[in-house]
């Protein structure tokens, strides 16, 4: 982090000061670079309480409220400001993929931007969201149990295969048989973000640490389509990382045979 | 509008007293209040001061930092708190579909941020949002045409067709033959972020005027799809309104027929 708790919170209160009694001009300079465009300090965070609390959060503002304010809502339990006037409200327009379009899943979206809010450099803040992303495309879910469910009962886990809304709700209601829309697909949505925050507060406490990152295995499928359709690649037409199969399932017979390495699995 | 922004300055003036000298007890709870959940106000923008300056940011953070600060940032540069101190390169994570995931378009998820902030109550930030994701689907784009280009060229056109960044970005790499990683896409997606800007403005300058929701179609294919899939059709297994038929471009054969009025065009 490039800067320390103690400068972020003097910084950001003077920054208040512009529109109260106490304004002094060097001050405003200081708010203007650290509130805006520093990164915030992180401090590590209990994965399970974090989990407790986003799965608590879910019925206020669901999915990208709820992994975005467990996390960053708890620093600003425990240090004030410049977490406590973040508008956490704002985040609640992560809904069912971005109020109800079905894109990308809410809890993915408040969980990278909780990870940007603390890292300010690109590669660092790619690793991470990756660390995420690609777990929650591999894994099943949710396995979050609450100790008191808002709706008992015996949850149906599925992979995902997508960052997408639709997609991951669309695996899950294939085998549970429960509606998109309901509240078994709530209650499994809420427990999803709790998994999320979870994830997301393992891999910022592992990076707080200096750890290695998590052992997570990139999607195959992926580096096969981007061997050609990459930046590095012949065609250069695709900037994407997110899993291809889930939604090309099948290749067009135009399509040139792929390598055996590559085999014609897609 | 549920609050005046005298209200909000103060609160959040009051807020960051908690760190201050100045801290008292009754407008630490104004703070919590108004700084965390409530919407904040709006205020009318110019559509092609905001373009231009969306445009401008690009470079610094991207699409949806573009979007995103050429909006608020301009608040916070008229009216100073709340809009000041917040952490606007945050929203950088949003480029490339997530930090090059290639999901949703980050100048859209920074416009959904955007209209969130300013909007509380959800069917109205439904409805915002769906103006600016529908016309995204529908329209040309780029057409915003930069006094001083970055990079100097005849920009193709194309219809996204897709809330999704690596159909938008696809759909154009394909109509110019240029790659999806290099000048004239980083080009071609300033200038999309221009539009969008100008987009979420136009539909935030309606709504605070109280005039009638921009005349954007609804995609009708998406309809048919959810008369059957969605939450109050027989099979209620999907929960979206992002276009369908940019992914799920044919039916399978086990597909069964769909009605005359909805023709098999998928």
């Amino acid at each position: 982090m490039e800067l320390t708790r103690r400068k972020m919170l003097g910084a950001v209160a003077a920054g208040s000061c512009l529109v109260s009694s106490c304004m002094r001009e060097e001050v405003k300079t200081a708010a203007l670079t650290t509130g805006a465009d520093a990164a915030w300090p992180y401090h590590e965070l209990d994965p399970e309480r974090t989990a407790n609390l986003a799965y608590g959060y879910y019925p206020e503002g669901q999915c990208m409220y709820a992994v975005f304010r467990s996390i960053v809502g708890q620093l600003a339990d425990q240090y004030g400001e410049p977490y406590r006037s973040f508008p956490y409200r704002m985040m609640a327009y992560g809904t069912n993929g971005v109020m109800g379009y079905g894109s990308l899943c809410g809890a993915l979206n408040g969980a990278a931007a909780a990870i940007s809010l603390f890292e300010a450099r690109k590669e660092q803040r790619a690793s991470l969201t990756g660390q995420v992303f690609l777990w929650y495309e591999q894994t099943e879910l949710p396995v979050y149990a609450p100790a008191t469910p808002k709706v008992d009962m015996l949850m149906p886990v599925t992979v995902a295969g997508s960052v997408l809304c639709h997609l991951s709700v669309g695996n899950w209601t294939k085998v549970s048989v429960y509606p998109a829309k309901g509240k078994e697909r709530t209650e499994r949505c809420s427990r999803l973000a709790a998994d999320v925050a979870r994830q997301t507060v393992l891999v910022l406490n592992a990076h707080l640490s200096g750890a290695d990152a998590l052992a997570i295995f990139s999607d195959k499928q992926v580096s096969q389509c981007n061997a050609c359709h990459g930046p590095n690649g012949q065609r250069k037409d695709v900037a994407a990382t997110m899993s291809c199969g889930s939604c090309h399932s099948s290749l067009p017979d135009t399509h040139p045979e792929i390598s055996s390495k590559a085999p014609k699995v897609l």
